[in-house]
This record gives structure tokens, sequence and C-alpha cells, in this order.
């Protein structure tokens, strides 16, 4: 078990009743409230309603801050920074998905700097002075953002889709209704649970190969949210399998399952570039690309995917290599992804053209890596198993 | 799945290499630090000489407060507060194990309290208006001290072992290194042994029964410490072990193995008086009662101890009703602690007297429980089948 050092003060209100919670949580910051979502859904949907409601109650100055899209660009950074500043913000809530909170996130240091964010955090990794305190209501489970203290942003310039990371970024609080996740499209459910079983799998499929806690809870968040996806496909509305999958989500980026590994992120970094340059949902991208780069370190990491394939996915290892029963496991995420839950099986699919992989290669980070260190070359040869079906 | 709410903000810094995070979580505290400990043992390991180097580096003015016994007492709590007063401590370093740790918690809020601590905290379950903040040094993994918002306190004037919690009782970091423990006792490594696992136990015997990833979860981490033991009780000094039980010993109380549970603590409440009366150590006890009181709940908690006996203690369902294989992973779990850590199997063997039953009755709190309802007249029945190997 490597060492490590484990933080984590969110603040998690979880279950049907836990929107309740907001107008304590609200109470302790001052009266100016930057309200962040996304397109309209949460209009629709009621929830815009109930939470301007509380906001109301609670005699709050509230400024909008709407329109943040998926996959969330620097620009949308600079103008609720610039809101911010102007409206002297006390609290920042973000309603939404992973993007909208990972946007919020960003605009939360991007508001306390004079210098330009970007270059200072997300080029030169600086440490920010301070942050606007924020809090969330999650409307999709996947990039456990709600939890963790890292936030993901494009720049649609260099075609750089960067994650930078502090402490200052965890929510003070975050509000989790299993609930507001009924209504979710498919396409965004599916790519919820793979955007999640991908990042336990980076944290997973990594040295050392010793036994230990956090690898048994890895397993077990697997487990669980493969079983909650079969449920959740068959009964949208079932209450239990929602909030495994709500839960799953936030736990796997807690920080619990990082303890005492290396982690990889290599599926993350190859994955990110077809997100900045063809505007990919996240959660499709990683389903081709994940399985490929398992694929591809199989022969190092048999071990540890042999585990998996045991572990996760019941192979019967009995006269077979530790190599034959890791591919099986590959195997069974595989079929779990398209078969199960509908996603594509390749980047052609997500109409990605062959022809872009000089390029897609050129944007990935190679410094994420852990059975097998990724050149260029190798990232290459990845992509490319990602247009085979 | 029950609404729940999760926050814990310690700060955790584990392994080998843990101690030295010491010197930069003291910098922001002011110079008066009140060393906690127990009899002299890390006189002997030569940790009282490193963190004492730490502080002298740093320009602490320590006062030290030694001395703190097991099942620690309510005189004790009233002499380090007085102390903190007097010296206007600004934080206070606890070095040991879970009854130093739950000593200091105590302590920090008692100091900043004019009235009786025991009648407004312990009796009253009023709120602390202020804590004096606290760091630990683990040396005994066992009561999650380290990583929860609980201290227990013993007052041998009424026999009362009472627990209290209080989000002011976390400790604002908490510096475990597994190595501080090859020197441990065999005894007291079992104790921890059995209060971790009685711990989980409290949190997963209980409803509801669908299933969750916290399920999950707390089976993992029983797999884990049982893997543990067996392999630190061969190889007292095997790192990867000893990581394990210190690591599991802390996430048990964390607040995860919560989420979504009920949870019980009936066993933790049959055993407190024991303690209180008999200054048993609590791990002792709670080998000999958590399982007594797990048969004596069997069948209204079938389904569940059926599922531990298969996913915990491997056995094979086939054939057998739920209730005979729920009492075959009793028996397991019976084996375990008796057989293979050694430890106690009645209360006669941990010398209190039968005759003490009507008294320890008396003392229980039945307010704790979560498939059977307890009254005096179970706890009678539990603590005699205690007597019965």
């Amino acid at each position: 078990m490597n060492d490590f050092v484990y933080y984590n003060p969110v603040r998690v209100h979880f279950g049907r009743n836990a929107l309740e919670a907001l107008a304590d949580e609200l109470a302790v910051y001052g009266p100016r409230v930057l309200l962040a979502y996304g397109g309209g859904s949460i209009r629709r949907t009621g929830l815009y309603d109930q939470v301007m409601a509380v906001l109301t109650e609670a005699g709050k100055q509230v400024t909008e801050f709407s329109g943040i899209l998926p996959n969330p660009r620097m620009e949308k950074v600079y103008e609720g920074a610039s809101l911010c500043r102007e409206e002297k913000i006390d609290l920042i809530l973000a309603v939404g998905g992973g993007s909208v909170i990972d946007c919020a996130k960003a605009v939360a240091i991007a508001a306390c700097e004079e210098e330009d964010f970007w270059q200072k955090f997300y080029v030169n990794w600086e440490e920010p002075k301070a942050a606007i305190p924020l809090g969330t209501i999650l409307t999709i489970p996947a990039t456990g953002s709600e939890m963790d203290k890292d936030a993901v942003i494009t720049n649609p310039v260099t075609g750089e889709k960067n994650s930078y990371a502090h402490p200052l970024l965890y929510p003070q609080f975050s509000i989790l209704d299993p609930t507001l996740t009924y209504t979710l499209p498919k396409e965004q459910m599916v790519n919820g649970i793979v955007d999640t079983m991908s990042h336990i799998l980076e944290l997973y499929v990594s040295p050392p190969d010793t036994d230990c806690l956090t690898d048994e809870l890895a397993e077990a968040a697997m487990r669980t949210e493969i079983r909650a996806a079969r449920t959740a496909l068959k009964d949208p509305q079932d209450y239990d399998a929602r909030a495994d999958l709500m839960w799953t989500s936030s736990f796997a980026l807690c920080g619990m399952l990082n303890n005492g590994k290396k982690t990889d992120w290599a599926a993350h970094c190859i994955q990110h570039p077809t997100s900045a340059l063809f505007d990919v949902a996240h959660g499709a991208g990683l389903a081709v690309v994940h399985p490929a780069y398992l694929d591809y370190i199989c022969r190092e990491a048999a071990s540890r995917l042999a585990r998996m394939a045991v572990q996760v996915w019941q192979v019967d290892p009995a006269g077979k290599t530790e190599e034959e029963t890791a591919r099986e496991g590959i195997c069974a995420l595989k079929k779990f992804f398209r078969e199960e839950l509908g996603a594509a099986a390749s980047l052609a699919e997500l109409g990605i053209p062959k022809e872009s992989i000089p390029q897609l290669v050129r944007l990935t980070d190679l410094s994420c890596w852990s059975y097998r260190e990724l050149t260029a070359g190798d990232v290459q040869k990845i992509l490319e198993a990602c247009y085979e079906e």
C-alpha cells in the first residue's frame, strides 16, 4: 500500500428529502448567490422553481448564470467570473451535472484572481489564493464533481481539455436526490454509468497489486454500479437502483478509491481530446476508449485485470492463463457497455473521422499511466483499435 | 436506502512517512500544545521523543497530560480541561489509542465550557459552543476515534459508560503510521480486530435489507480485516497487513458504512457496562457479547445474517434454510474470534461473576437496536448466553 493523504470535507445530503437541507446550508452565507445551471432541463422538471423558492424564502439576491454546456469552455468561465466580481457574489449554487459543477468550480477560483485563470491554473498549475464558496445540487450522476476537488475545462482555441485540482474546489455542500434522476434521458444515464465505471477502473487498474482495502472497495463499487444499472435500465423509477447509481458515482471520486494506489487516468487522457475537438460526450467516448486501453495494457496488467475478471465479472479462471482470464474480463466489460447499456462500440459511430487520429494523439497528455508507459505511438495504436468493433 | 448526511472533514496522513506531515499540520496553530498520552508505551517505543522533537523544532510550548488509562474516566477529563484553561492551550495533540483520543476529545469541549461537561454533554446531550482543535497520532487500530466525532467516557460513580458525538469532536488531522503497530502486544492487537469487526457488524447488521453500496463496502471491509488479521497474526511485521488493519479500523467508523442504514449498536450498549464495572477491555468484552447478541436476534435478522455468512464467511447456502445459513455464519465469526484470534469465549473468562448480570442489565442502554426491540429481559438472556462457551 502506498502512503496517502485522505481529505474530503464535502457535506453530502442524500435522499428523497435532501433538498430540505438547502435552507440551512444557505443560512451561513451572505445574501448574493450566483445560480449556475445548464440548458433549461431544470426549468422543465420544476427543480428551478423549487430552488428559487428556497432562495427567495432565505432572502437571497440571485444572479442567474445559465447556458453552461457539456464540456464547458473557458469563455463561459470568464463570463461567470465577471458576474461574480460585478455582483460581489457570496455563494455559487450549481444546479446540474458535472459540466455545470466543473464550470462553477473554475468560476469560484477565477473570480478571486486578477490574472488569466486558464494560464495560471490550467497551464501553470499555480495555487489559487481564494475561492468563492460553492454548493451543488446534482441532477446527473456521472463525474463525481459534487464530491471531488477537480474541474475539467476546455480551451477551444488550443483544443486542450485540462483538469485542475485543488482543495479550495471542494463544494461546501452537495445535495443528492436520486428522484431527480428519474427523468434523465437514457443516453445521459448510460454515459453516467460508463463514466463512473471508468473512474473506478482508472483507480483500481493500477499498482500496487498487493491486496488492500481500497481494491476490495473498488470491486464492491463496480459490482454495485453494474447491478444498479441493470435494474434502472429495466425500471427507471426504481429508487434503490437510482440511489446506488448516484451514490456510487460520488463515492468513486471522493478519494477513498485513490488511497494507497498509484492511480492511472490514461483512458481519460486519451478520451479528452475527442471531447475537446468533436464535442463528444465524455461517457460516450470512454465507452470506446477505456476497454481499448485495457486491451492494450493487458499483458502488463494481467494479474490485476484477471482479478477484476473474477471479482467483478464472475469469470471462472479454471484452466486459463492469467492473461486469458484478464481478456475475458475486458470482453465482459465491453459487452456490458455495448449490449446492455447500448453505448457506442467505435469512435466512427461517434462521428470522429479516423483521419483525426494524429491530431488526437498530439493533444493527448502522456503523463498519466501505470502498468505501461505510454508513448505517442502507443496512443495511436489504442485509437486505431477504437475503430475495430 | 434511508436518507443520510455524510460529512467527515478529518485530514488523514497515512503510511510509513505519515509523521513527516506533523510539522506542517502544527504550523497553523498557536504555540501552546497539550500533549495527551497514556501509560508510557510511547516513551518505550521512541515515539514520544520523535513527537517532542517535532514540537520543539516548531517552537511549541508543550504541556504534558499523561496517564490516560483504558476506559477513560470523567475525572481525567476534568484534569485535562483545567490544564487547557490554565495554560491557554491552542491545540491538543493526542498520541495513543482510542482511550487517549476519546479523553482528548472530551477535554477539547469540556475546556470551553463553564458548566459540568458530564451533565451537559453526556447526560443532557446539549451542544458544545466550541472546542479546542485536536490532532491525533494513532498507535492502536481499534476504536476509529481518530476519524469519527465520538468520545466514550466512563463515570465511575454511576457506572455509566456513555458516548457523546458532535462534529466539533472531529480531529483536524490524524497521523496513521502502520509501523507504529508492529510492537503492539498481541492482546491489544486482537482486541482491536474484534472492535473493528464489531463496528462494521453494528452498521451492517441493520435494515434496510435492500442491496446497496454501503452493504457491499461493509462486506469488503470485513473480508479485508479477516485476511489482514490472519496475515498479521503470523507475521506481526507484515506492512501491508498492518496497514489494512489500521486503515480498515478507521474506515469502519468514518461514516461511509452508516450511509443509508438504520445502524444498531446494541452489542456495544450491552458490552459497555462490563467495561464500566469490571474495567474489561472493550474488544475483549465484544468478542463474547457480539456473537451472543447476533445469536439472539438470528431469527429476525436471518436474511441479513445469511448474507453475511455467504459474502464474508463463504458459507455454502445450498440446501439450508436462511436461518441455518445465518447460524453457520455466526459460528464462523465465533471460531474466528476464539480459535484464530484467541479471544475469550465467555464473560466468566473475563472475570465477571454471573451474579452481576442484574446490575449489568440495569446499566444497559436499551435505546439501540434494529431488527428486534430489546427489553431488559432480552439483555438478561443475552448476558446469560455469554456464560455458555
